[in-house]
């Protein structure tokens, strides 16, 4: 029998998505029409985003699962006629890619690439870099993403410690907790990066304060929130010369208004917001692997729990 | 009893080791006197350099090793007066340093840092960089450097394939061999990694025909040898856009001359030869382990082969 897989996104997630979901169902060895429009209660799984008009879940009797293609479900959790299965979106992508963005620029700034990528005075300075295990690293947020960059740092000897608001057990990275632990957290990190999810509690973690904890010329890298840290506060550390260097690739504002301090600030890098994102093809496989799971009666992959909301 | 080494190098070399390797050996449990004049038939064992007067061992009848600061051994293995046992230097701290360069400029080129790092139109571009997993990268040269860099790249999801001269078992890193190979490795080839040693036979490696068998646009890594490379060829490669981009570290004078075309070339990058140098106190502790051996009657770490040469 053929499943009848019903579209609900935008026209540009169609047009990024119907290419690689098909190649993902046919690899998953499931027989599916992957369509736009389909009579309500002939679809068997909803393939879903926010920016879809779809919003009533009722009249689809038939469909054994409501998969997102986005990560956080809080535009449809609360939703009163989702009475199915509701899976967010898990993309081993987005962690490879934030793994990729974090170690890039900690190794940047640990060979201090930045003067040899620029150097019109053609200057000769061999002098050695420490090495990696001389530079300690602070990851502030050790969920799914800081852990796996934690583990990756430490893979190349950089001694690494965790933080977390709460206590987390991580096992093999070192990993302190609440107001104690981020002084202790700061005061030894040559570079911070800033991976904790945006709740009120994590606004504005790094600030005046806990800026002027960390060790003179002290490095620091946002691929997390833009609210993560006061952008004053942390403006004013870098004229000081207290911060050496911020590489920040997500902001209050995005894209980051044209007349935003941080665009000409010679300490700060701007990257678009590209550390981490969905991938159409991992995503899709994600998506076909839940539909095979449904099918097979096997538990969905990344159910959401409605009572804790994600 | 109170062991007698010699330190038999420069006065720089005194001034950066005599501080660690008095750590070291006190460490590793040793009584020792480290000194740079001791009477021949007193001296234990000699910490040499190449750049030490010292040419003459035949007076030296009790010691029992010449444990070299060097790697390369060629200027003192055919010395017909040294007799007693000797070890080249194999420091760990090299190979780190190497991995965290090739690693670091490698996410560098992949990442597309450079738009980000100056980017004076202040642009917004959101697309994300493709995934290491899409990045082919290749390692011309699989001993003991390059193998460990391509260990730490695959580790990041970089599809490596190996390649040597000659056939190497190098279990997980797919590897090539031969003029066949070498086509072959460098066809897939978005990165190339060059630590081969400096040879006779790798004279040029990278040359007009072979850098012509990349796919366009691919980016050069050197941290092995200057003489690799054919300049000439890779300059008008990169003139040509063949080659996106070329990080060089080692050349063949070195510092790179000032008005040498490299340093105003929009697609190189020239680091001062800080890809890996042996550090004095890991270099130090590697030193106090073989003093320890020898005392111990355990064999030496890294003892040189006569016959062989290294």
């Amino acid at each position: 029998m053929t499943l009848t897989l019903l579209f609900a996104a935008s026209d540009a997630n169609w047009a990024e998505y119907a290419a690689p979901l098909r190649d993902a169902i046919a690899q998953a060895g499931l027989s599916a029409t992957l369509t736009r429009e389909a009579a309500p209660d002939r679809v068997d799984y909803i393939i879903y985003a926010p920016t879809s008009p779809l919003q009533d879940f009722s009249p689809f009797t038939r469909c054994k699962a409501v998969l997102s293609l986005w990560a956080g479900v809080e535009r449809i959790v609360g939703n009163p006629t989702l009475t199915q299965p509701l899976c967010r979106m898990v993309d081993p992508a987005l962690t490879e890619g934030m793994v990729e963005w974090v170690v890039g620029h900690a190794l940047r700034h640990h060979l201090g690439m930045d003067r040899h990528i620029v150097n019109p005075g053609r200057l000769w300075d061999p002098t050695c870099p420490p090495l990696a295990r001389e530079r300690p690293v602070t990851m502030l947020g050790m969920g799914e993403l800081g852990t796996a960059c934690a583990r990756a740092l430490a893979a190349l000897n950089f001694p690494v410690t965790g933080w977390s608001r709460t206590p987390k057990q991580t096992g093999d990275i070192p990993c302190l907790h609440g107001e104690d632990g981020l002084a202790k957290a700061l005061s030894t990190a040559q570079i911070v990066v800033t991976l904790l999810p945006k709740t009120p509690e994590t606004e504005n973690t790094l600030n005046a304060r806990t800026l002027a904890l960390l060790p003179r010329g002290a490095v620091i890298l946002n691929p997390g929130r833009g609210a993560l840290i006061d952008d004053d506060a942390l403006l004013a550390a870098l004229d000081s010369g207290q911060i050496g260097h911020a590489t920040l690739d997500v902001f209050r504002t995005e894209p980051l208004p044209q007349d935003h301090p941080y665009w000409s600030h010679p300490r700060v890098t701007v990257t678009p917001h590209i550390a981490a994102d969905t991938r159409a093809p991992s995503a899709s496989r994600v998506i076909a692997e839940n539909i095979r799971r449904g099918e097979a009666g096997i538990p969905l992959l990344n159910r959401v729990d409605r009572t804790r909301g994600y």
